[in-house]
């Protein structure tokens, strides 16, 4: 996608991007300093209206919530949404400050401490296990609280989901208990504790319709055969998620119709069939949010070294750490940009747009095209900033301070 | 160098590695929760000993405090060195903080704001200059405040060196003045200000002596053509730093002697017949606390999943962004680690030491060779991380609790 295709998204009033309505050289005028995250409501509100029209309606959405955990926007989130994922026990209490009741609260990764697992066995939301350990800290979390904990098990599927951001499920995994023993876990802890169900997550990220599809119908299947092994009807069944966004000009938007219609299938015949009492649950985060916000930092320098032109802004990658190319990616490309407050202007001249921080790695747009004699208080404004930005960033980083965030 | 050597370098008390003189599991107990970065006083103490012992007495050394911008970590250096680089006005009131007096203390980096230059102004520290743009800010400044600046320009050098892990200078940079407009930019501000000298900074993070040395040289030539050009005799000859330390087994540690060799004969040479009223500065971070420090972190699972063996930890990415391959490597290559409560075991079972947040990502050790059914509860040391660790670090990734940090 282009820089244009998301400036028409957010839309415009006299010349500048708009932001939840507001023209953005007085959004930053009400924030009162730069660098800031800003994140659209009514935008936030269309993205759920959209999965919600094209979604089959028995389908749960689950918001996880580590793609944006800003207690504003999970607040706003929470009523809209059936249920939410947390990362953490930090994410789960602001999770529980919300409308959400805490059986529809769902904690997965790997490394969950004791403690963090008494919290959650306290708070009665949903432990997804990822290890047979965890399950034992569940069990006796459980027997020293006196409660009846909410567990479902993580399963590392037996294959592969190619075409993903990142991989997270087949072969070796550090996520979910291996599928082909699972049964034999649940043998051995049957008498133990009662498992509601699955949760499968093949990989993150992923823009190709067919494949997202085809991970769900092998998921729905694998869980066919390891639902077997409950001693009770399946409760819950998470298939995961990982619905992608477009980062770069490379990147088509996912296609979600044929995903949406898969789901009806796989509602209407197998899960209706198998699991009456499961209501399925997909769980997105960045798909949610991110294309909601935006990243705004302001010209503080322009200058032009051996022919090239250098825009310095106030902000850079200990705020956009993915946007400089530095979180996991192989190869740098540029993220949209724009100069927001000259947005309906033609991209004319060619320059790069650096951060204020010591370092060659502080790069926002290698070679950009903005508008001629863009420069000093202009505010460039970085897209698909909703998700994976302000906190999977270094903040600390050369000890600048904070960027404000805020939900307009 | 493996981690064998770094277990030497630190030392060990009854098989626990020691750190400050204190066994690991004890100086867990003493912080109280894991991870923590632990930097080692002694080992301070002992890495500015060697510079101070090899580098000619004329050398200032500057500490560029960004590297580990621990406010006890700056105390303890503070009297160790002559001055100390900051890279925000954040820094700086920490700087500001030790016995360093403000003018032996310098400020660099693209992308100074107004307001930051202002509050440099008037601490009376010195502003190393980017751009003709902050030349006039300081000038301004200087202006509204009564006060006489102190300004340094940072050149970009006409050449390029190789084999450094960033490279800083040469090309078209967003740092520092071109050294060909630089004549001009003097003349221009001749009647303004009072520039006391130059900052040549050509790249990071270099293990090859021959080069640094020849970039010292090449820096000299360059700033006997500059200082040609100003009003008074150059009193600020800062030649940068860029000495690199080892962080994967196959780097070699750099080789001080023959850095230190040429720089004698610089000092002794055209630095004492050109600048006699000039000490000639060397600017480091990494080099001086980087060896010095560790991270700990407690495992708390251990899983096979498909044959491989994982270690999870309470630890990850989140402190350790750079050990996890993210942050401007091309390559992931493990860094050295270790279970430090068995430093004396041999390692003689392969396993991948995992962070507890919910990315593949996440991934401190791929494949390394532990003691035996080394498991939960073990301590795991990552060296060299007394610089760049927790501060270039996405912390807030996930909501987990910040780690501790402690000076021993």
């Amino acid at each position: 996608m282009s820089p244009h295709e998301h400036i028409t998204a957010f839309g415009t009033i006299n010349g500048e991007l708009s932001v939840g309505g507001m023209p953005l050289s007085r959004l930053a005028a009400r924030v009162g300093s730069t660098p800031f995250f800003a994140y659209d409501r009514g935008l936030l509100d269309a993205r759920i209206a959209l999965l919600r029209s094209l979604l089959p309606s028995r389908i749960e959405l689950s918001y996880a919530m580590k793609a944006n955990p800003m207690p504003a926007v999970v607040q706003h989130l929470a009523p809209l949404v059936d249920r939410i994922d947390v990362a953490s026990a930090g994410e789960m209490q602001h999770a529980l400050d919300t409308v959400i009741r805490p059986d529809r609260v769902s904690f997965a990764g790997p490394g969950k401490t004791p403690a963090e697992i008494r919290q959650a066995v306290a708070a009665g939301i949903i432990v997804e296990v990822e290890s047979t350990t965890e399950l034992r800290r569940v069990i006796a979390a459980g027997d020293e609280l006196g409660l009846a904990p909410h567990v479902a098990v993580r399963v590392n599927p037996d294959f592969a989901v190619k075409g993903s951001g990142m991989r997270m499920g087949g072969g070796p995994q550090q996520f979910g208990i291996d599928a082909e023993q699972v049964p034999a876990v649940l043998a051995e802890f049957a008498r133990d504790i009662d498992v509601l169900g699955f949760h499968v997550f093949a990989g993150s990220q992923n823009l190709n319709a067919d494949i997202i599809a085809e991970a769900q119908t092998r998921t729905v299947d694998l869980v066919s055969d390891l639902a077997d092994h409950l001693p009770s009807p399946l409760r819950y069944l998470n298939l995961g998620g990982g619905f992608g966004i477009p980062y770069t000009d490379r990147d088509r938007p996912l296609d979600l119709a044929p995903v949406a219609e898969n789901l009806g299938r796989l509602v209407d015949g197998p899960i209706a069939e198998r699991f009456p009492e499961a209501s399925p649950v997909i769980e997105l985060g960045r798909f949610i949010v991110a294309e909601c916000g935006v990243y705004v930092t302001r010209v503080v320098d322009r200058k032009v070294s051996r022919g090239r032109t250098f825009v310095v802004v106030d902000g850079g990658m200990h705020h956009q750490l993915a946007a400089s190319g530095n979180f996991g990616q192989a190869i740098r490309r540029n993220y949209p940009l724009a100069v927001g407050t000259r947005a309906t202007d033609a991209g004319d001249e060619e320059m790069s747009v650096v951060g204020c921080l010591c370092t060659p790695l502080d790069l926002l747009g290698d070679g950009v095209s903005l508008p001629v004699d863009a420069g000093i208080d202009d505010l460039i404004v970085i897209f698909q900033q909703g998700a994976y930005g302000l906190t999977a960033s270094p903040t600390a980083f050369l000890g600048h301070p904070a960027p404000a965030e805020v939900l307009v």
